[in-house]
C-alpha cells in the first residue's frame, strides 16, 4: 500500500511547522516554495535598514529541514504554484507540470495590498521578501547619497524626508530605525548634508499606533517614537503617492484638509492581502474569501466541503475555539501560523487514523513590538494572572532575547547576537552596502 | 588662495589608497564612485559561492574613509562618470552635471570582456560586482533546485554540469569551491539527486592553469584541482555559449575537434577589459589604448601630454621602473593598484611643490591563489634570497591569513574569520539564500 501523499505549499512559519509535525508519520510529504529559504519575517526590517545581512534572517529550507530530510519521506521543491485543481487533486506549477496530493496544506502567506492603487507600488515599496528588503535598503541609503549630490537646499529636502505609511509593528520599527541611522550611524560621514536633519514621518490612518495593542501601550509607543524624534501623524488617509511625495487627508473638526508631503523615499507598511493562491483555491473549491482575500476555514482549519485541504497562516481567516466563550479571530502573527501548522498536521493524522478532527485553539502568549534603540512595548498573557505589560528598556531587552531565541538555527542566533552587540556599541550598521542601482531622481525641471 | 581641487574617479584598491595619501595634504579632494562601497574583490567568489555575505567583503566607502573624512577636505559622491572633458577640466556625470578638477586620478577599474561575443554575457555571467556575485549565486544554487525538479535523468544532466571558463585565480577558486558545495555542503539535502554526482569542468584556452605563476606551481594547482575532482581541460578555445551549453575547439595533433558540453550553469572568468572610461579618456587626450583597452601611461603614471591626469589600477597599462634593468608591465593585482594609488598621489604632491615626478616602481611581494579546501599555491618574492614557493595546506593557511589581514576594517576581518572557521568545521555555507528569481529553463522541447 502506498503512503498518503501530503502536499504543503509555502515554507513560512506555518508550512515549516506542518512539515516538522508530519515528518515522523507514515506519510509521503512534498514541500513546495517559490524561494529557497525560510524567512524570519519579524526581522526583515533589519535587512531593509542595513542592520543585518540577508543570511542572518533566513535559512535555506533544505538546511532548516535537514533532520526531517533524513527520515526519507520528504521532498522539497523550489517552484511556484500557479493553480490548484481540486477535481484532479493536483497543484499546477509555473512550468505547467503538476504535483498530486491526497492531502493538501496551503500556507502561501500574504503579500502587500495597496488598497486598489497598484501604481503606488513603484513609489512605495513594501517589506515582505528579501528582494523587497534590498530594494528598501537601496532607497534609504541612496537617499542620503542623492541629498549629498544636491547643490541646492530646496532639492535636498525631499531626499532628507522619509515617510513610512502604516504604524503597525513593521512601520513603527522602520521609522524608529531610520531615525537611528540618521542620528547615530551617518553623522560625520557626509560633507554637504547633516544627516541628523533628516525627517522621518510616520503616517497612520487610524487614531493610534500599534493598533493591535491596548491603548495604554499604543500611547507609550507613540511617546517613545516622539522621543526618538519620529514625526508621528495619526488619522491621516493617504490619497496619492508619486515619485515626488505623498498626499493625505486629515480631518480637522468638520473640514478635511489635504496635506502634501514632498519625499523621495516612501515605505509602505500599511496593507496586507492574502496570497493570490487564495482566489485560485476559492474558485476551485467554492470557499469564501474575506475582505483581505483570506480563505474562511472550518474550525479544524479545513476548507468547507473539502476536508482534504487545510489552509493555515496569513492565508487563512481562522478562528480560535477556546474551551469557554466565543470563537475569536486568530491574529496574523508568527505564533498563530506556527500553531496552525501543528494543528493542521495533527488533524490530518487524526483523519488518517479515522478519528474526528479537533477545532483549532490559539494560545496567545502576548504581543511585543520594538520601537527603536532601547524602546519597545510588551504585552504578555500570563494566565491565570491576566496580562503583564511594560515598555522602555526592559521591554526592549525582552524583545531582543525573544527574537534571538526564535531565530531558526543556532548559527543565525549566534551571529545576529554578535551583530546586534556590535551595532549597539558602535552605532554602526554593517550591511550598508547596496548592490542595486541608486534611486533615480524623477524627471522634472528641478 | 583656493586649494587645488583633486578629483579621484573610482573607489577600488587604487582610488582608496590615492585618497588616503592625499587627505593629509593641503588639497581639496572629491572621490566619485558609482557604488556606495569599496569591494574586496579577491573574495568576491566567496559571495558567489554562498560562503560569505555581501557585507563581509565590502565596506561602505564613507565608513572606510571616515578618518579621512574628519580632516575636512574630502567630499564623497555616489555618481557615475560618463564622460571626461579635458579642455574644460571636468568630469561629466550621468545626470549631466559636472565635477571640475585641477588634478584628476582615474581609477575606474575593469569589467568583463567576452572577446567580442557580447551575447555570451546573458548565458555566462562574470564576477566583478556584488550584483554579479548574487547572479552567480542564484545560478549555482538554483541549478541544484532545478535538477531536483527534473523527473527525467536526461533533463537533469545539464543542470548537474557546471562549466567555469578561464583558469586564472577567479576561475580556479570558483571551480574548487563549487566542487566543495556539491561534495560537502549539499549531500543528504536532496531526495532525487545526489549532489556529489555534479560535474565541474574548468575550461582554459592556454596550456596550463594559473598562467601568472611559474609552470611548477601551475602543475601543482592542476593536480590539487584534479584531486578535488575538478575536470580540468586546457587548450580549449570556446566558440559558442548559449542557454544550453558551451562549445569549444581543442587541437588534436593536426586536427581540430569541436566538443559540445551541455550545461545550464556557465561562469565566465576568462576575459578582462578596461572600463569604458578609458576610451573616453583616450578620445579626449589622444592617449593610446592597449589591446585590453587600458590607457598607456608615462613612467610617472601621467597621461602623455596631460600631466594633470593620472591613470592607475586595472585601467592603466603601466610599467614598473626598477633601479636596475628594463621596465616590466605591472600585473593586474590589488597590490599593484594600491601601490599605483600611493605613487600617483605622491607625484601629484611633488608637482604641487614644483618638484619633478618619479617613475613608478612596483614592488612584487609574490602571488598566491587558493584552489579549494586546504589547497592553494603561494609564490613569495623574498629578496635577496629569490622566491619561496609552496602549495597544499601550508599555502592554504597562508592564503587565509593574508586575505583576512588585508580585508578592510576590523569588523569585516573578524566576521570573515568566524564565518570561515564555522564553514570549515561544519562544511556549511551560510549565505545560501537567494533573493533573485530561479534560473529559468530555456524554452525548448526538452
Amino acid at each position: 500500500m502506498t503512503r498518503p501523499q501530503v502536499l504543503v505549499i509555502g515554507c513560512g512559519f506555518g508550512g515549516i511547522e506542518a512539515v516538522r509535525s508530519l515528518s515522523k508519520a507514515d506519510v509521503e510529504i512534498t514541500l513546495v516554495d517559490r524561494t529557497n529559504h525560510h524567512l524570519f519575517q519579524p526581522l526583515l526590517y533589519q535587512v531593509a535598514t542595513a542592520g543585518l545581512s540577508a543570511p542572518s534572517v533566513s535559512a535555506p529550507i533544505r538546511h532548516a529541514l535537514r533532520r526531517e530530510m533524513q527520515r526519507g519521506n520528504l521532498t522539497i521543491l523550489q517552484a511556484e504554484v500557479t493553480g490548484i485543481d481540486t477535481a484532479a487533486r493536483q497543484a499546477v506549477l509555473e512550468d505547467g507540470t503538476t504535483l498530486p496530493w491526497d492531502h493538501l496544506i496551503v500556507a502561501a502567506g500574504a503579500t502587500h495590498s495597496y488598497f486598489g492603487h497598484d501604481d503606488w507600488a513603484a513609489h512605495a515599496p513594501g517589506l515582505k521578501t528579501l528582494a523587497d528588503a534590498f530594494k528598501v535598503r537601496a532607497r534609504v541609503i541612496g537617499a542620503f547619497e542623492q541629498a549629498e549630490r544636491c547643490t541646492e537646499a530646496d532639492d535636498r529636502e525631499p531626499w532628507m524626508t522619509f515617510v513610512v505609511i502604516g504604524a503597525g509593528p513593521t512601520g513603527v520599527e522602520m521609522a524608529g530605525t531610520m531615525v537611528e541611522i540618521a542620528h547615530h550611524t551617518l553623522p560625520r560621514e557626509f560633507r554637504r548634508i547633516d544627516s541628523r536633519r533628516a525627517r522621518v514621518v510616520l503616517l497612520e490612518g487610524s487614531d493610534r499606533v500599534l493598533g493591535a495593542f491596548v491603548p495604554a501601550l499604543s500611547a507609550r509607543a507613540r511617546a517613545q517614537l516622539e522621543r526618538l524624534e519620529v514625526d508621528v501623524r495619526t488619522g491621516c488617509k493617504v490619497t496619492a503617492i508619486d515619485a515626488e511625495g505623498v498626499s493625505y487627508e486629515v480631518r480637522e473638526g468638520d473640514a478635511v484638509r489635504t496635506v502634501r508631503l514632498p519625499s523621495r523615499t516612501v515605505i509602505w507598511a500599511a496593507g496586507v492581502a492574502a496570497s493570490p493562491l487564495g482566489r485560485a483555491l476559492a474558485a476551485s473549491t467554492g470557499a469564501t474569501l474575506d475582505r483581505a482575500g483570506r480563505v474562511v476555514v472550518e474550525p479544524d482549519l479545513g476548507v468547507p466541503g473539502h476536508p482534504d485541504i487545510a489552509v493555515i497562516g496569513d492565508l487563512a481567516a481562522a478562528k480560535s475555539h477556546p474551551a469557554r466563550g466565543e470563537p475569536t479571530p486568530v491574529p496574523g502573527v508568527s505564533p498563530g501560523a506556527k500553531q496552525m501548522g501543528r494543528a493542521a498536521a495533527a488533524n490530518l493524522l487524526r483523519r488518517l487514523r479515522g478519528e474526528a478532527t479537533v477545532p483549532f485553539r490559539y494560545i496567545d502568549y502576548g504581543n511585543l513590538a520594538t520601537v527603536g534603540r532601547r524602546a519597545a512595548v510588551v504585552d504578555l498573557a500570563v494566565p491565570p494572572f491576566g496580562a503583564l505589560r511594560f515598555s522602555g528598556l526592559a521591554a526592549w531587552l525582552f524583545w531582543l532575547f525573544a527574537h534571538i531565541y526564535f531565530l531558526i538555527g543556532f548559527r543565525n542566533r549566534f551571529f545576529v547576537m554578535v551583530d546586534w552587540a556590535w551595532a549597539y556599541w558602535t552605532y554602526q550598521r554593517h550591511a550598508r552596502v547596496v548592490a542595486e542601482p541608486m534611486p533615480a531622481p524623477p524627471r522634472s525641471d528641478s
